[in-house]
């Protein structure tokens, strides 16, 4: 029997839950909503169980929603520390799933963990580093790969609260963040463009004023990006940047943004090469963690 | 003799060469102005030709100001690219270097040498990663160190071309970019201080609100590359960062930007240890230079 791995993608709304090696081979996917830790990570260690039991299981990866502590050396690292998800603060998630299992865990945030599964698992992906995945859904998360490895730090990153410019006059929206109100996340995640137009995003139809406004935002933060990180290629990623007309609005205005300051064919005509969608769908953090099992799993680096 | 190895830190209004092992053992150190580069190529090479010939030179790291290319892949490795300075456009800078010395040479930028330098000389930055230079002068740069390398993507990062949020009823002034206007170049280099208050930003004296200005605008940037990176150090470097007054001022801003949203101690009573001035002074580049010579020389990685 080939080594399996398991990847658990640990949303705030649901796990997703798989056993497999890679894209082409999974054996087993599941997905169960979050409820309290104790329901759920013990929902997530019975799916793994019987291939644990079987010896088959080499390691599992955590791709995790936030904030959580990522510093092997500190005393709460696994945890996921200051979430105002009730019950879910300072919850041991890495630490009571190597318990359960007795298997090498890997833990990272969701967006390191899709940022390393589209880089991992991407073929043409693969020489291109730095490498980033923001995600546009119902918060705002940028995934850094940057020479081989994802990027940790004093904490994680958190570009979804980055200051971009805010043109009152155009948009007199407040913003909805409630440590910066018009920050990046204040703007345009799913629940500002909600509370903007009064009604849901994914009820307001191609060609609203809605999506030209969600673009310029969007725009301007992997403007910012690409000033900041000079990445290679980013896949945007989530439920709002996965919205069909939204790409081709923001490939059309980075260029504008940018205004020629970086000469590069990949900032011009070759645009939809540099901002995709994400190859692996919605399965790009489920499947990053099992690429982070593979590749960080200790027992694989001797 | 122990191994020499050369540093040159290529400005645009001047050049440093340096001959030693580090900043406790520098064997020989010459400045001279950056003119014809025909000219100022050809004087670093003198300065440098009887180490080389004598063969006590193992290799020599290029601290260079841009754009560069440093795509090894690409036919103008090594070369400045598109500078605005005459006759220093598409100049192959590091090939003239290798030509004239026969040894090894290693190219990056000025930023990015900084940022290795500081890194790699002071003990107590060594283990802190990403780690993060940020210049603020005639121009404003940032250099990365992300998972032990200086990082290159696509080109090499801009960060100074970032898009900030500019108030413009507290600061009616447009920006001086001309290609971006009122991006963070445009607003709070030393240029842009001294067109905005009529008067050179050295003869500005503390307590001038220029300088509440210019510490909001960087430490909007700083902690955007806070939430983007997630860096363990910045340090702030440059002759407008440098400006005694103003590392406090910055100090004080960002925390309470940031309004509580990333907890770390770093971020709230240790801030004057995460946000700090050059240890190096002004040789962090040159340094780096030779730090970067001999980290990346392929004669020590074999």
């Amino acid at each position: 029997m080939d080594q399996l791995y398991g990847g658990i993608e640990a949303g705030g709304t649901k796990f997703i839950c798989m056993v497999g090696s890679g894209p082409a081979s999974v054996v087993a996917e599941t997905r169960f909503p979050t409820t309290h830790p104790d329901e759920t990570i013990h929902q997530a260690i019975e799916f793994f169980q019987p291939y644990a039991q079987r010896e088959e299981l080499a390691a599992v990866g955590i791709a995790s929603f936030g904030p959580v502590d990522l510093d092997p050396d500190s005393p709460t690292y696994g945890y996921i520390t200051t979430t105002p998800k009730p019950f879910w603060s300072q919850v041991d998630l890495r630490g009571c799933v190597q318990e359960g299992l007795k298997v090498p865990v890997i833990f990272d945030t969701d967006v390191n963990c899709a940022v390393f599964g589209e880089h991992y698992w991407i073929p043409e992906n693969r020489p291109l580093d730095p490498f980033l995945y923001m995600t546009v859904g119902t918060g705002i998360g940028v995934g850094v790969l940057a020479n081989g490895r994802p990027l940790h730090g004093l904490v994680h990153t958190e570009a979804g609260h980055m200051a971009i410019p805010h043109d009152r006059q155009r948009d007199p929206f407040p913003g909805v963040c409630p440590y910066h109100g018009d920050c990046l996340e204040g703007l345009c995640t799913g629940p500002a463009i909600a509370r903007r137009w009064g009604q849901a995003a994914e009820t307001l139809p191609d060609g609203h004023p809605a999506w030209e406004l969600e673009a310029e935002y969007v725009a301007l933060a992997l403007t910012n990006l690409t000033y900041t990180l000079s990445p290679r290629r980013i896949v945007l990623g989530g439920g709002v940047g996965q919205r069909p007309n939204l790409i081709d609005l923001v490939r059309r205005r980075v260029p504008e943004l940018l205004n020629g300051y970086i000469q590069s064919p990949w900032l011009s005509e070759k645009i939809a090469e540099y901002i995709v969608p994400p190859a692996l769908g919605t399965r790009s953090g489920v499947l990053g963690a099992i690429a982070l099992a593979i590749v960080l799993n200790p027992q694989n680096n001797k």
